[in-house]
């Protein structure tokens, strides 16, 4: 089987493509509000479908949270898992998206035409890439160049709950030879990578809780604790002035990167300053004397997400407030423990406390970082394939997102997983105006069709 | 004119008196809140009706914000100027309210019975003391005992930005001999008060700007400044490990109190544990070294009374927000500076923006202290007839709100001002559940009838 009229074909139906793509991008599934619970039951029909229209024996799977599709076609050839997610982020703030965040469009902007949308590179459209790639083989084929398992979650922007559970009750039917992720970045527009690394992700939320009700400033202020005052000295010591993180034996597991990898990494001559000066910044912010390329793939990181408390609406109100909430997250690299950073961080929160406060937390996740082995020359077959398609070699890089599927693969199943992907620093994900470059689509599409060649070899 | 039979007028008509004010307290006027807009004009409409069933020459007058009521009545005898303002605070976070805010009731509690909804205390079941005192007056004897003048408010509640304009234009109609504010609280359960100095009040709301646009940890984590950790360092550097406030010259202006008026103060019995403890908290936070009363009577104070940015929904979201932002307070004493201040803040706040990051402030407003002038005999005679009506002698106490409209009668109309009111700290003013003592509401209308009639002795 030729991969040329393969990647013909896909040139020919990007339209088509486009069109399928929008379906999906219409369905709001967020799963971290239980508001759009039947939004992501509707997706995961929606990709059911899809699946079964190119002869996959697809269904979509119930679990304690939001469903799970899973799929099998072929019989022959390596087996490969793919993987992706159907659910995407919240929307707001929601004024700031420039047209609605679940109308999906193709736009023309300065860098060429973009698909719009919550979900469009996060992950509906990468994930699509690979189907639309499975699709056209199957066109112009009959059938899939190899035996191919769906797995396409929709917990994946809520900490995944039903992942590990799911994983372990039916891993004889998911475990193959490799696993296929497509939810990463390219290293630049001309760059195609496999990522080799992800740093794990510990979520926590606190709320500090002082008077037992909220108070007029003007009978209480100055007699009364305030906990926005003390989340706030909570929040600025977790950092010391070079940007270190302050929590005991928070480097423990933390190595130091390889020289080798790091003038590796130099080598692929990375712009710092177009990679800052996207989102109107121009210092690196993190720790002292580190790289921006380290500080984001090898170096662990404590953010504050969010925060509220008291009165935030128009004008004003002379309130003290009972409670003071935040959302806080780590990212991890090496052996780093979440589940001891979290206690570590929950017994810093409690030493901060003054009187009359106290502290609840809320877990919100924990996965360790994962490091991925790539002896298997599958990685380098791949790696051919897509330089095949792009102006660039490809690279293996460093990621600063957390994907904890890449290593449930390895824990649970005994698999390598293969991080291939086409988003871009300024696709928006997470934010307003998601978007994902048509090319990202056209070409992604056409990257594993090669890929699936590959493997096959 | 005989106060014995008003007094027996305001106990036979207490019923009807309490539906009055459950009609004033239907109305949702939120001064601060532009969708209440029609509303503030509404309870306008309804204190001008229920002035003009009193024979008084009353009329809403616009303003650039909500209107003023002004109401004239009498030719003879002292003329007193009284002030009440209409509007009312925010609700939220209303699903904390065992009832709608908006529909008042009477309510039994252990204490008494109360009557609950917003604006019950403040100000409008207040105001509406005077007002029924008035109304048994002149339904005994005609005609009331002194030459009354009204100013009633409705921006109190969103830092009176028409008044200083209003009183300065129309400064002849509104100047008579001393002026009567019904909007503080007394000493105690069963001690009545004239407040004699009040706290002035600077509102600064202030944005902190890293990226332009929200960022997805996974990316940028480690790499962009987050604005919520900037934001929290300049609030913790706010105050010193003494409670004290770290702002150069901040304390200039501020007196030590007299040690006469300290032991006056420790005179009145304050039962701090109480105070505290009806709030959940046992712990003076404020100064170390002064006591609760000093601390929300003499000093000055910084207080967050509202914080907010990156993602505050359920679930979670691993953003690097672009913004966050707070409204601060401070209540000030003595001759301290509003306007120097605000320029001392906003210094501080630039100082302590790392590269990247920008501030943007909006004012709310800025009101001195004011100490009161009693010299006048009018004062003795007003705290003697408050005496009769309540179990303990009346007492002349600080004030730890900030009443800006007392200063205002001193500057513009050259008036003294007396402070009195019924108000309790459980009133829960600005706070879900605002509640006024029914006791509060009919003695209080009860110590009106006494004091008008000790004013026209």
């Amino acid at each position: 089987m030729s991969v040329k009229p393969v990647l013909d074909r896909i040139d020919h139906d990007l339209d088509q493509a486009i069109e399928r793509l929008k379906g999906l991008l219409r369905i709001p599934s967020i799963s971290t509000d239980p508001a759009y619970k039947e939004d992501c039951k509707d997706a995961a029909e929606w990709l059911v479908r899809e699946l079964r229209s190119l002869g996959v024996n697809a269904e979509s799977r119930p679990t304690s949270g939001h469903p799970m599709v899973v799929g099998h076609v072929g019989d022959s050839g390596p087996h490969l898992v793919f993987y992706g997610h159907y659910d995407v982020q919240p929307v707001d703030p929601l004024d700031l998206w420039k047209r609605p965040p679940f109308e999906p469009t193709v736009e023309d902007t300065v860098a060429g035409k973009v698909i719009r949308g919550r979900g469009a590179a996060d992950d509906k459209g990468q994930l699509m890439t690979f189907i639309e790639a499975c699709r056209a083989w199957k066109e112009v084929h009959g059938c899939l160049p190899a035996r191919i398992t769906f797995l396409l979650e929709g917990e994946e922007e809520s900490q995944s709950p039903s992942l590990i559970p799911f994983m372990k009750e039916n891993a004889a039917e998911l475990t193959g030879d490799i696993a296929l992720i497509c939810d990463t970045g390219m290293f630049d527009q001309n760059t195609p990578s496999i990522i080799t690394s992800l740093r794990g992700l510990l979520g926590e939320e606190v709320t500090i809780i002082g008077p037992d009700k909220d108070l007029h400033s003007g009978l209480y202020g100055g007699a009364a604790i305030n906990p926005i005052r003390v989340l706030s000295r909570i929040i600025s010591g977790l950092h010391d002035d070079t940007g270190r993180i302050t929590l005991p034996d928070f480097y423990r597991g933390v190595p130091e990167t390889d020289p080798a990898i790091l003038a590796q990494w130099d080598a692929l001559g990375f712009d710092e300053e177009a990679f800052l000066g996207d989102v109107g910044l121009s210092h690196p912010a993190g720790e002292q004397g580190r790289t921006t390329l380290e500080m984001t793939w090898a170096r662990p990181t404590c953010e504050v997400n969010g925060i509220w408390g008291g009165y935030t609406g128009d004008g004003f109100k002379t309130v003290l407030p009972s409670k003071a909430h935040t959302k806080i997250s780590f990212r991890l690299v090496g052996t780093q423990d979440p589940e001891k950073i979290r206690e570590t961080f929950r017994a810093y929160v409690q030493a901060m406390l003054p009187p009359d406060c106290r502290a609840e937390f809320k877990e919100h996740g924990a996965a360790p970082a994962s490091q991925m082995t790539i002896s298997d020359p599958a990685f380098e077959r791949a790696r051919q394939a897509l330089s095949e398609e792009w102006p660039n070699e490809a690279a293996f890089i460093g990621g600063g997102g957390s994907i904890p599927i890449a290593g449930y693969f390895k824990e649970i199943l005994n698999m390598d997983a293969m991080l291939i992907g086409f988003g871009h620093p300024d696709d928006m994900i997470h934010s307003p105006n998601e978007k994902y470059d048509l090319r990202s689509f056209h070409k992604g599409i056409r990257s594993w069709a090669r890929v699936l060649d590959a493997l096959n070899r």
